[in-house]
């Protein structure tokens, strides 16, 4: 079953080999695990829900406990100190799009506030619910998840939105397609929540971003059923498909999905190089996207992440011979470790492998072959159970990320990663900070950096702490020429620095849609943009 | 000198060869050339200006002319005949951005309508004024056509908006880049124009439309300066680029474009297979752009357009030589011609060649070698000229075209030919229709179909006739699942059609975006969306 305060199936844990917990305690000193609240506990905060009684509304305290918080780190000590401040009034798992279309109606009429709901896996605050002096209604499209129709002529294939990623591609893969959209949070995330929040998935190089995949589909609106229909490319004005992708609920509740499938390959293979030095593993990286190689995949490490990952892989006599190979060919305490993948036909990965080898040795890198990247393929989708490993050790882990042109990547890559490495300084807590480079396009990448942290004494100073970390490393991505986010959307959590980044008028043009589409302001209010309201 | 009354430059004439004639009397029969209005006749309708004055506003009569219309039929009919029936009062050639932010400041002063000029080259009248109680204003961009800025490490170049294809290319190849951005109207038209009506270029396969080229820049709108930042890709709510691409001039005046540029490719080669049948040749397309063959473009003719082509081509005994080849091998009277396009390292354009010729010869394809491909690349901008040369002849052309899923190209194909072929039949008048497709997709392609009638006694009679085909055809298009332009944009002729392809829900969308703009309705009234007051 899927852990009601944390990440996945509580049967599957992923073990912190000793080399890893060592490693950590060495850099940043040993931890103290928090008390974990229990689920009985937080049962008896569950308010009465305000809802009006409705026969598809579930207002029973597990299921509003079990919707009422995404996976962002604040979210996770909130379930994990019990402290959960608000619930939803109650939790809607509608069959069908006019279902979908009846609750809105509901909302409408008694003034009820909605969250779409897809798998949970916001780390933004998309779906945690605001207090608020109206009942809140989350709207789960949990029940929406099968494969609709396929057209393999145009290689069209239409999922209910609530579709989760597994169940995407194994009712794809049984008629020989893929859609080949992974994004870490693939287990549980949904495809209607990668519509609504622009997401980008790990092999983008070739599939695209979830805009590229999105071919049209169903919006239920308060104002009536949005339906886009699929067109493989227009001029025919501003696109409507762009103003739901990155929503986030705020127009309406996307229901049904058409997305571009493509035949599964013929093969796909992951390859791992290893660089000096930054600047030359850069500049392969930087060559390989702007010359076209047919990658599907391409992933950098800097030197600390390269040096975290061989430490966390638990294979030390392994990881001692890679290093001395490594060693003796240049590649010392410095090395940066580059993933990529070839995936098509077989003509066109053995093209491509060739064409990216060529460019990486130009830049001095030592290829390994196949080993590492088929270790990647296979843990691709378990690190968010590392934040698992890692609490019951007393750290808390986070993320933040963010894109910016090439000639801009070192610059703020450094200076994020200096501001949550001294973030700390006033408590005297050292913090292990590490980046990637994992989305790549010709004018620049998306920049992923992990932290972490020992909890403080109590949940009140880890938070202080977290919210400390995010709100002054978020304001030096946007100050710096990064996007608030490259992949995980908006949220609650960085609406306030929107603005920065899209200017005035281009929140003004945001906000006149929302309005148009939602003038009471029920859909979603705090996320993406501020509530008119507070 | 450009032509004040139709396509291009006056010293340059595309002469139809004799056979070419001939084939075209043979089909639809002998016509009759309409008198040309001269300049002079022109000149005096041209009314006084209305607009009060302002040292950046030239209202001299010729000026007015040659803004006053852009490369539809219909503007060629109204240029031709002298029936312009509006002018512009007025036309101001800002130097720079601040001159524009000036102009609209004026023009909401004294509530002047404004039309944004790019190289004039709209086939749907978005330059073309609208009788209206209040004084017009066309604010050209032509002068400022500069390469602003290039950033080699993130490969963005800054132009101004009104820089023209040629000096696009120029400024940029000077410095070892491309844009790659080829539409058809290339030698005119602006890139201010191409991201205000989402153009694409024969190149698309390779470079991406102008939505992918196009990475911020800066628009002057009447609430302020919208600067949009670049960014490689980003899940921070919806993307305001999107709102600026295909906006034509609604939301304000574009007037700084940045772009995603390429390195010059080490080589390029275009080359043309034959197939024995449309079925065939269009599976062959298919495939090679659903297994994702790195081709550069791919241009697919049916049968009429293949013998067309070469009828016109003007070398009759090579021609003969080349039909005998081809009939050896199958290719007889249903021939349909090919042409793709390899670019980028020597490695890929072998590779690709490689392949495309594999999904070719597994459809029954002629592969003919480079020949006819480099003739495609010469002549590849010239098209527009020939209108010229039929006109001398008495006849009309006019293109019209779209873009549907795969499953529906026969269908739309077949129905948009047939509704032309059939469109004068009241008449007793035949046409000549082609048609090739040309923008391909994994999801499905454009549809570009030509056709050529007969001029009739008059001007009037000869405009009636084009409006007919074109409103009747545009409704087949639209209710038959094609978008009213895949690449031609909506301006004031298409507008009419719009919605069927939005949906009420999204004509709501954009119109509150204009409204949000600009609320009085000062800009392009009437272009994109019908005008509120008409």
């Amino acid at each position: 079953m899927r852990r009601w305060n944390g990440w996945g199936d509580e049967n599957f844990n992923l073990n912190l080999p000793d080399e890893g917990q060592q490693f950590l305690s060495d850099r940043i000193g040993e931890a103290r695990p928090l008390p974990d609240a229990t689920l009985e506990a937080v049962r008896k905060q569950v308010p009465e829900s305000r809802l009006p009684p409705h026969e598809l509304i579930d207002t029973s305290a597990d299921v509003r406990i079990r919707h009422a918080r995404g996976q962002s780190l604040a979210d996770w000590l909130a379930m994990r100190s019990g402290q959960f401040g608000v619930f939803p009034d109650g939790v809607a798992l509608p069959k069908t799009t006019e279902e979908v279309r009846e609750l809105l109606a509901y909302a409408k009429d008694n003034n009820v506030k909605v969250i779409p709901y897809g798998g949970g896996t916001s780390v933004a605050g998309h779906i945690t619910p605001l207090a608020d002096s109206q009942p809140v209604l989350t709207i789960s499209l949990a029940a929406m998840n099968r494969l609709m129709d396929i057209d393999t002529d145009s290689q069209i294939a239409t999922f209910g939105a609530g579709t989760p990623g597994p169940l995407v591609e194994s009712q794809l893969r049984a008629q020989g397609y893929t859609l080949g959209h992974f994004p870490q949070s693939f287990e549980l995330s949904t495809i209607g929540g990668w519509v609504a929040s622009r997401s980008s998935g790990q092999q983008s190089l070739r599939y695209g971003r979830i805009e590229q995949l999105f071919a049209g589909g169903r919006i239920e609106t308060l104002k009536g059923t949005l339906d886009i229909p699929t067109i493989p490319a227009s001029s025919a004005g501003p696109d409507i498909r762009e103003m739901i992708l990155g929503s986030e609920g705020r127009l309406g509740i996307i229901t049904e999905v058409k997305v571009r499938i493509t035949r599964l390959p013929e093969k796909e293979s992951f390859h791992v190089v290893f660089f000096q030095s930054w600047e030359k593993a850069k500049a392969a990286a930087r060559e390989l996207v702007q010359n076209r190689v047919q990658l599907s995949m391409l992933r950098l490490s800097n030197a600390i992440e390269t040096e975290t990952q061989l430490a966390l892989a638990g294979h030390p006599g392994q990881i001692r011979l890679l290093e001395t190979f490594l060693s003796l060919r240049g590649a010392n305490d410095e090395k940066c470790m580059m993933t990529f993948g070839v995936t098509g036909s077989k003509h066109q990965c053995r093209s491509a492998l060739s064409e990216a080898r060529k460019y990486c040795s130009a830049q001095g890198g030592v290829y390994t072959g196949k080993y590492l990247g088929a270790k990647w393929a296979e843990k691709r989708f378990t690190m968010p159970y590392l934040r698992e490993a890692l609490w019951q050790l007393g750290y808390a882990v986070d993320t933040l990320e963010t894109a910016t042109d090439w000639d801009n990547v070192d610059n703020l890559l450094s200076r994020m990663e200096n501001n949550l490495r001294q973030g700390l300084a006033e408590n005297n807590e050292r913090l292990h900070v590490f980046t990637h480079l994992s989305h790549f396009y010709g004018q620049g990448c998306s920049i992923y950096t992990t932290y972490v942290f020992r909890n403080g004494d109590s949940y009140e100073e880890t938070q202080d702490r977290w919210q400390r970390l995010k709100t002054s490393t978020s304001q030096v991505i946007v100050e710096n020429g990064g996007t608030i986010s490259h992949q995980h959307g908006v949220g609650k959590d960085h609406a306030p620095f929107l603005e920065v980044e899209k200017g005035e008028l281009g929140m003004t043009a945001i906000s006149s849609l929302c309005e148009t589409f939602d003038p009471a302001e029920l859909l979603n209010p705090g996320t993406l943009i501020q509530s008119r309201n507070n």
